[in-house]
């Protein structure tokens, strides 16, 4: 049957017997690609229903429909008429694993962060009211996603505006469901019947049941308080917010949804619907582990290298057995960046916040000022939404917080919203702040250990997984030429520099010897002894060429053209780089051995250096 | 009496009478010096005897006490040894005008920005339970404050982890309590008395009030739901956090503060008192117009140039009266940024979002995409908060925003945490975005036009105030010579054209004939018209120099140089820049029109570059 759905208007025709149907197809599609081609698996298998539910309702795309972080969107892509590419779902130039609307006029904005969908949806909804036109606004978003505070600061202008929008909190954790139990469903058939939307009629309820006296009283209420509160909880906090709200409701049951979502549809005011899916319906070993098949990684694929993430683990929980001030700080993320066995060996040390990387570098500054040493582990693109907390609280107090920022540079399948490419961008302009990359495992504990022992600032950038290799002798913090000759420089960092020596190779049979620098810290081009290696560098040779996987507007290139005179500046191109694997990614950006081989080759020939 | 008080401790000794004669010479002190070195008087006037009651409670600096955005801490900083340097506040090498480590062991930490104390407190509070030590924590935020999504995040996560920390919440709007009335007094009072926290003491009373038979407990109910929600408004959302609630209380009562403040400190997990204070309190103008006395300018401050707000305050009235596209929106900046008369005459289409940056630039990603012109007025430094909605949701969506970048470059008293030098570094990197900067009004209202006429992401980054001037002919955003001779071209942008021109004037008086290149665009030094200007003028001088009040890492310079070759980056060095007028700061910096012309006369020479 999936086959023949063109567009999501056809659902409005199915039978709720065929709308099941149409979910075990979906979900069997959804299994088979994920499990080759890498992606969110558990998400997207628990949103099914929830999908169909909400494109029976919604006519899209004149309705607005947003996904928040978009991992849940498989669905709905299969539902608009994506289901024959979607085996190149992730795959370079295929379908993206997020929402994309130059893929798709059904895809209303380009996801992959979190939290943000309510500000969209709140834009969407607003400049309809101001061009009174009548569409509906919907935004789907995860119990994680709620912990960011922009969802607060959607919701407070969302609520005080009295805009009308429809928000489904997709509840995968089941925390609030488990508490509620039966009386949820109870209370959401209240909420619906109207009046004075539940409240009311439940107060007057229990107090119709208050038995009389005293002590009875006083122990019936001591009961009654807590069932209050659980059903409450959620309730109070939408409440408080002007926010409407319904639920929870059992998110794979489609009738009951579709007929939630019709009565939300009908408030002139932002309404939040509750729903309560499992995250890895129906797929067993998701469902019994929703966490290891939250990410998925394509089949057959080698991790060449060795993961920095376990490195940096296995390096937090060594040091923390001897050194009581190291601390761990994560937004969400225990599991990606490697503290899954640090929280759980030193559990008072380790802190998740949530999706909140503001918060998170702003009390780790808070742990540093007090005699910690917190390390902040983020995502290098996530960290983006840190960078005012990190300059204002961090570096303006010179916090000896160390930034753990992983998954830098370019990142392979997951796209535009993922690649760590601002990261030198931002992170170079701060004064107070070190930023080193290491090249091999080796250079990424010893900068560890330099974090460690520096009172100040400190930030290590890396991607996911690093060659085997060794600091070597000395400051690590310390330029160093890996190799050395030749009349042109390839300064490079991080991952690059395996690219660099690789070129190197080339470029000698091709009868031009060059050097390698590895430039280990880079943000200090211009004083101290790392300035000194590069004022040298620009003596000694005839061209420096700056590879690195970085923007190549605001990256170490720049800086060194800035302090030295003209580099070759070889970085990341002045565009959003998509998905693909790493490799396709490097060539698309002319950053493969092969192409900087040619790029250097064609500059030193230009500057007439021949060998 | 306030010449006797050195410490904090002293005010233990105080009777009650003597505090109340202690405020008063403290708000003539604030009122006397602010009014002659410009400052943030409302806010502080209305916080010093919650100051007062705070230091009295607290036994600093081992307890550790956190002003968030620190524009109330006047009176703390009378209260802790710096009552005789006060006069020296917001000067040039004098006091901050926010808290700062660097002058006083009781400023806990560098503030400025909003909404961040919640989130440092928390890390103090983690580390002390850490190291097993018993200091007390606590942070003072406003109403305004309350409204940034960090604020949520961290109290989402001090809730959960119970951490023992007392938050202030100094609400000067007002708006609770009046709601509220007297009946929060009793609230208080019960909720201290212990218990059950009030709550069911409450519904018990109001229990037992209750009438009997049908349709007059309706009547009774449907009047008691209001009072009931109303006392329970903020409650709710706190609760919904596990967060312990206090108050309201009043903020000008000493003896009820401390009282309440030593309540709140016995709890072992989170509390929030609720301080009601009224902004301006003591000085009459301020008390009628506090949004006036928010900001006070030094006194005879004579403004150079015209305010770039007014400028586009009314450009936007004038657009929005034709084009139903166009729309504003501030974070709680309506006025500074110009904003406050077009909300006045276009309420439908002005969004004040709160101080809520992340927001306001994913709102407007969504009213773009729906077909409107959103026009987002940030000052600089608190656009940082914003970078990855303007990275995400803006350009990877190629939403037709426009980001009106007010107070960047160098922005005089309020020293370290608002100078808007990071700017440039931050956006330029960003794919699909033009950022410009003009260099008088005429082409601030001619970039005005330019991006209202594009259909993509645009930046306009401009100071406080430029010269009047005209835009000229052509294309507002290529580059454009403003004076042309000699071997040295100095390649300029912004405010920083005048002095461009001021050092070319002396250099010619020194026999050096210099162009000055106007660079209004700051990130096409590559591709496209731009980019073959700068490569024409790399071949016909013997020397570029960029002058910029950005930080010259990751500034225009290092772009210069990166393109064409080592150009001579005059920037913003790289620290945090201290208060002080704009010359000082430009003095400091080296960027004054003697030091540039120093210092491109050094590098001219050393060129070979006589004439």
């Amino acid at each position: 049957m999936l086959e023949t759905i063109q567009n999501p208007g056809q659902l409005k025709n199915l039978t709720l017997d065929q709308k099941q149907a149409l979910a075990r197809e979906i979900r069997d599609r959804i299994i088979q690609t994920t499990l080759k081609n890498g992606g969110h698996l558990s998400s997207n298998l628990g949103a099914v229903e929830l999908t169909i539910a909400l494109h029976s309702v919604l006519s899209a795309p004149e309705d607005k429909l947003l996904f928040d972080v978009g991992h849940q969107c498989y669905a709905h892509k299969l539902l608009t008429g994506r289901c024959e590419r979607f085996d190149t779902l992730r795959r370079f130039q295929g379908l993206s694993g997020f929402t994309r609307p130059s893929e798709s006029v059904y895809d209303t904005v380009a996801s992959g962060h979190a939290s943000d969908s309510i500000s969209l949806a709140l834009g969407f909804a607003k400049a309809r009211d101001i061009k009174k036109e009548n569409y509906n606004v919907a935004a789907v978003l995860g119990d994680g996603a709620l912990t960011g505070g922009m969802c607060y600061e959607a919701l407070n202008d969302a609520g005080q505006s009295k805009t009308r929008m429809l928000i489904v909190l997709n509840d995968n954790e089941m925390s609030i469901s488990k508490n509620v139990g039966s009386m949820s469903r109870h209370l959401t058939h209240m909420r619906q019947s109207g009046a004075y939307r539940g409240f009311k009629q439940f107060l007057r309820k229990a107090i119709n049941r208050l038995p009389k006296g005293g002590n009875r009283m006083e122990r019936f209420f001591s009961r009654v308080k807590d069932s209050l509160k659980a059903l409450l909880v959620s309730d109070m906090f939408f409440d408080s917010l002007d926010i409407e709200y319904l639920g929870p409701i059992d998110g794979h049951d489609i009738s009951e949804m579709e007929k939630v979502f019709r009565t939300a549809l009908t408030y002139d005011r932002p309404v939040v619907v509750h729903v309560v899916t499992r995250k890895g319906k129906g797929y067993a070993p998701a469902e019994e582990n929703p966490s290891k098949y939250h990410g998925v990684s394509p089949a057959g694929e080698i991790a060449s290298g060795v993961s920095c993430a376990s490195v940096v683990g296995k390096w937090l929980i060594e040091k923390a057995e001897t050194d009581e001030r190291v601390a761990g700080v994560s937004a969400a993320m225990l599991s990606g960046t490697g503290l899954e066995e640090f929280s759980k060996r030193f559990p008072e040390r380790c802190f998740d916040v949530g999706i909140a990387e503001e918060h998170a570098a702003a009390m780790a500054a808070g742990l540093a000022l007090s005699g910690l040493r917190p390390f902040v582990a983020l995502y290098s693109t996530f960290m983006q939404r840190a960078y005012d907390q990190i300059g204002m609280d961090v570096c303006l107090n010179r916090a000896p917080v160390t930034l753990l920022i992983d998954r830098s540079g370019l990142n392979g399948a997951d796209g535009e919203t993922h690649q760590g490419v601002f990261d030198t961008a931002l992170l170079k302009s701060l004064p107070n702040l070190t930023v080193c990359a290491p090249s091999n495992t080796g250079e990424l504990r010893a900068m560890l250990e330099a974090a460690l022992e520096r009172n100040a600032p400190f930030a290590i950038k890396y991607p996911k997984t690093l060659p085997e290799g060794e600091a070597g002798e000395g400051d690590v913090t310390r330029w160093k030429y890996v190799i050395k000759g030749g009349k042109v420089c390839v300064i490079s960092y991080g991952r690059m520099v395996s690219v660099a020596l690789k070129a190197a190779e080339m470029l000698k049979e091709k009868g031009l010897a060059v050097s390698v620098l590895n430039a280990r810290t880079l943000n200090d081009t211009i004083g101290g002894e790392n300035g000194r290696i590069l004022r040298e560098a620009s003596e000694e040779y005839g061209l420096l060429a700056v590879l690195e996987d970085s923007a190549a507007c605001g990256g170490l290139g720049e800086s060194v053209s800035g302090a030295v005179g003209g580099a070759l500046c070889l970085g990341v191109p002045d565009r959003f780089i998509p998905a693909g694997s790493i490799d396709e990614q490097l060539k698309y950006c002319a950053l493969d051995a092969g192409s900087v081989c040619e790029r250097v080759l064609q500059e030193a020939r230009a500057r007439g250096i021949d060998r």
